[in-house]
């Protein structure tokens, strides 16, 4: 298979990690004879500082062009702890997904068998998590009006949704649950929200065509006791892009590492894939940053287009260099392993798989 | 001391608990010589059957009449299924909240020793954890302004803050810590948010009345995780309605159990007792509910009054209740003590500890 893969490394520890990711899917193109294509584009700070933007056009008629996107992170702490900055590197990332109408954020929160005791949580309380979170990535308060007063003393954020909005990615997590546990768990804060309700109301319909799955329903607040309580009990969460935002992230902390878990962004036409982790720019150039989420991410894009095979091998791979304790400081405060030799060791037994 | 105290069960198991509270609070009338007069009022669904609305005026009345609230919980499954009602259980809360301009909530969450096996955390990860959640109560995306189109196909919800309304829990919370560990951080989502900026502006400016107190920032989603990774760093939190409402209950699971932790929800001129859980309505008339959490929240009450050893009479009480294991059976299976009889026991306790 040909595909043609943009490249965004973006601030901190990504274009680390990416780096890494690429050597794994030039592992996959000679052990199974395709060719990908990789071409860099600028998003985050680092175009910020170059072009003054933080998605610059050509970064966008470079993913517009291509077959997948592979992104690294973005953020600097030079933008974060400055409150008064009115553009911020986030917003490239913002705009590239509603750009591309990746609505849909796909987080698979599973728990690496050889890394359970890396969990905060009792091995008995995480023992078999397994779900993955469909959050809407395109809308809602992080896309809606924002205000500042005059004088500066006054603020607002609008969270909107369609009914539009909510269907397209309601139809896509139903039938992962479908092809899963068959359940589905919407959270919302309907006893207080507008959106929520009107969540509910297009989700509970929706469900009529999908009979097979157990719908049920559970407020936000709930849903983070409940991962802490009972994580095994998820399938498939789906939730808005707020609510997502919080839930992934505390489900990637039951799996111990925040460099373990990858993510996918789907929309109709465009496919990003990217780790769930931050850019920790305070680990950057240090050769200390964990790829394996990034080179997960790889996986889901193989799978995304049907290869299934060369993913499965990419997750052996990986699974190996856990096994085989070739992994970075976060995982083994003693390792000698830094990000590029894990990379090298995943890559290497990719091949060797053949 | 006299004081008027207004009870409001509401729905659930609410009615349950709290009466287990009057209990502990006449044991220490009798045990301290104070005069404490109990008036009931109704909120909620039992209110909306009754009068037709969640907050009937009589009730608001007797709150401002009062010296302090003591609150059940709320909501009934008959009213949260239903997304097409208007009117709900919860509003009845939310209005009463901002009638007295109760605009800080407080959380404590703090673990007992006798119950550490009961979190879901490791001891490692969980031990030490003692930490308090200042969140606002009266603004933020929870009382903004609510629309659905007319076709319904179209939904929203506004978010506002305003200076005034961040800088008096601001103070508050900084109080708080200037006589704790000498911590805040504040949890916005500031990347992306506007209302967050502007918190993070006000908070930075108060801090330098406040030299001894260090602080800083967080983003909500990596809040999350660090709730699960590194509870005992966190000293005073402080953040918005809704990051509040999820983290706080999120803060609650750390412990094991809803049934445990009180709050306080404080104004300049009035204040309100209730426990941190919901109304369970499953468990509502059984004598299964734990009453510990309405309990301690007379023990905020107490304090908030300058009632500091009576306060602590009913914690010692309470304390002793777990050591001797007489506690609900969500603390132990196989427990043969109800509701009421662990009310009772904690009850004597607090006569018997004079
Ligand atoms: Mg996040
Ligand atoms: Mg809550």
């Amino acid at each position: 298979m040909n595909l043609k893969i943009a490249l965004l490394g973006g601030d901190g520890i990504g274009p680390e990690v990416l780096a890494q990711s690429v050597k794994c899917l030039q592992a996959v193109e000679e052990t199974f004879n395709h060719h990908f294509t990789y071409t860099e584009g600028l998003i985050g700070a680092v175009a910020m500082d170059k072009y003054g933007s933080p998605l610059p056009k050509q970064t966008i008629d470079l993913c517009k062009a291509s077959d997948a996107i592979l992104f690294g992170t973005i953020g600097t702490l030079k933008y974060d702890d400055n409150p008064s900055a009115r553009v911020r590197p986030e917003q490239g990332l913002l705009q590239l997904r509603r750009e591309l109408q990746l609505f849909t954020n796909i987080r698979p929160v599973k728990i690496f068998p050889t890394l359970i005791n890396k969990s905060p949580l009792k091995k008995h309380v995480i023992f078999g998590t397994d779900f993955v979170i469909y959050r809407e990535l395109t809308g809602g308060i992080y896309f809606g009006e924002k205000k500042l007063s005059e004088d500066g003393t006054q603020a607002s954020d609008l969270c909107e949704y369609s009914e539009k909005e909510i269907s397209r990615i309601t139809h896509l997590a139903f039938k992962a649950a479908k092809n899963r546990r068959k359940k589905l768990t919407l959270v919302d804060k309907a006893n207080v929200l507008e959106t929520s309700r009107l969540w509910r109301k297009v989700v509970t319909r929706i469900s009529e065509s999908y009979p097979e799955v157990q719908l049920d329903f559970l407020f936000v607040d709930n849903a983070a006791m409940k991962m802490m309580l009972d994580p095994n009990d998820f399938d498939v969460i789906l939730t808005d892009n707020m609510f997502g935002d919080i839930l992934s992230d505390q489900g990637s902390a039951i799996c111990g590492s925040k460099g373990l878990l990858p993510s996918a962004s789907i929309g109709n036409e465009h496919a990003m894939f990217e780790p769930f982790h931050g850019s920790y720019p305070q680990a950057a150039g240090k050769n200390i940053a964990n790829p394996v989420a990034s080179i997960l991410s790889t996986a889901m894009m193989l799978s995304h287009f049907g290869l299934h095979e060369e993913s499965l091998a990419v997750v052996i791979a990986v699974d190996k260099s856990m096994k085989k304790h070739v992994v970075t400081r976060d995982l083994n405060a003693s390792s000698k392993y830094g990000t590029t030799q894990v990379g090298d060791f995943i890559a290497g037994n990719i091949i060797d798989s053949d």
